[in-house]
């Protein structure tokens, strides 16, 4: 299975194009899309979502991941393996957090180039070429040479205590695992200090609390409303852990 | 063919998890998005949609329903076999309106439970895994038990004389089959009276009318413009009819 | 493959309706949707969006094309042969720019009816049926005749110097080849006067320019910043060209 993590958006050519490079490398594979509405260009929130849903995969899942404000300039195109999984995408740290949480995760630097590189489409034109060849089974070593892991120059944290993703019906994903939080914490935002609930039907209409959502982050929600609108809340919106 | 009737969203990774388990469950089987963008929350309008377009299909499709302000409560989960087409999902009105109209309709619930269920997301972790049970060919005996229908506590009327979606051109579908209205009805929306008309290049630029569309629901319409912003319509907006 | 390039928008039945269609008739054919937000009723600037973004996909490719204002007036119904592609739509000039472009272009009339016509939905009950066979390698005079191409009578430009599609990023795309420009060429939109750059990262944040987007064409672009609300552009905007 081929995995599509990016902020192409739902809309125009993008996603389309890369299905379709996709599916020519790799005529049988199932194509799944994701998010193609990752953190819009910010590599660091998108980092973190990209580790509890990636995560959910079967060993052997090829992730194509493109949040890639970079491109064109000279950061490294780079393939990730961890815990069974490949990721392909730009070195800008969106793997950072997926690479930490795993064990003897390995970096990759791609050398082999497809044909023509487009300088604003690299999605297109190298990461899917590069996922299709590894999801038929190419070795990475044929498209790739051992890379350091550069993620200590960024430092970000283990766990990101802000919004990193804003859903269909509002709720407000963090960037941070519930499991690691006790249930009596707190999360304070925009003056609120938010409980935690099982789940919607714990909680009256109106009411705001977290949970812990189904892929294991803390989220914000209101029950029968919109997180965001209710309590203002954005990708980047910082987050008071109150034990 | 597996088909998505859901309010999950365009966006987010909803559409995509659910995509991902019914291709591991039914490999071979097409996976077709109706609506993600179903009404949200709202089983009432969904179930007179849900009747017009699922009615589209050959016997044999397998409809994965998902509109469930309930999910974690203790609101039944539940199978229906109608005119030889399968719909999977929660027992909340959602089928009331398909089992109306078959002859014969049959009702279950789902008694097998796939392994860990998240309380926020059984479109995942329970109904589509049925559903790909079902797509591949096991019995439904073998995961539900017979169950009795619920509906006539909801009494909810054979056609709705409301809109039950706006789609992306603005235009209004009523929750009405247009055939079972005289071809000289009008339709009252927010202080007009509305004709009907066989189709848009039928009227003049800027007007508004109702016709019968693709799916046979009565639907409201503006020529070379948008009937929702236009007459201020929204789902839930009340229709009179006027013979 | 198929291909589609439509206004029927992200959501609602109208894509999963047609794929169903092209999935029953071409079984094991991939479908791919490259644009469902081409411009929303408009084929002139659909007609240039097309040309480039059709001739990207390989010989052989099936192109179902529905931006079509006229769906139940007497348009007629067309299938295009250029440079090995075949596209399926109506015949209101979207296929112009692909057939000026191409050499030795056939145009047919659709005389084959699969079965009943709803007079509002022609890309599910006419063009997807026929484009699926197609797909399937049955010979175009199966299903349509020899027509003359009545471009002339428009009599659009070679290239269009107006904004044709506004992407997820807020990039806007000109319906300009880039190629045919100067590289000194400055574009002009909203009292401004744009230089070009190869690529985003060449330009400071906040910068407008011009840049050769992957598909060739013109497209006006804010580094880290969006060029359709900074620069007050839409769908139609002129662009004058400064060289």
């Amino acid at each position: 299975m081929i995995v599509l993590f990016t902020d192409f958006g739902l809309a125009g050519p993008y996603t389309g194009q890369v299905t379709a490079v996709l599916n020519q490398g790799a005529p049988e594979m199932p194509i799944i899309s994701l998010f193609a509405d990752a953190p819009s260009e910010r590599p660091k929130p998108a980092a973190y979502l990209l580790a509890a849903y990636g995560a959910w995969f079967p060993a052997g899942t090829v992730l194509l991941c493109v949040v890639d404000p970079g491109v064109g300039s000279d950061r490294r195109a780079v393939v990730v393996e961890a815990e069974g999984r490949i990721y392909v995408g730009p070195d800008n740290g969106l793997f950072d957090i997926v690479i930490r949480r795993a064990s003897g995760a390995q970096m990759w630097e791609i050398i082999w180039h497809p044909g023509p590189l487009s300088p604003s489409f690299h999605g297109r034109d190298l990461f899917a070429p590069v996922a299709a060849r590894l999801a038929t089974g190419a070795p990475i070593t044929e498209l790739a040479q051992p890379a350091a892991d550069e993620s200590v120059k960024r430092a970000w944290p283990d766990d990101l205590a802000e919004i990193v993703y804003i859903d269909h019906y509002g709720n407000a994903l963090t960037g941070l695992r519930g499991a690691l939080l006790s249930p009596k914490a707190r999360l304070g935002v925009s003056g609120l200090s938010l409980r935690r609930a099982a789940t919607f039907s714990a909680v009256k209409p109106g009411a705001a609390f977290w949970y812990i959502n189904s892929n294991g982050l803390a989220e914000i929600a209101v029950n029968a409303g919109r997180a965001d609108t209710t309590l203002g809340l954005t990708i980047g919106s910082a987050i008071a852990i109150e034990n």
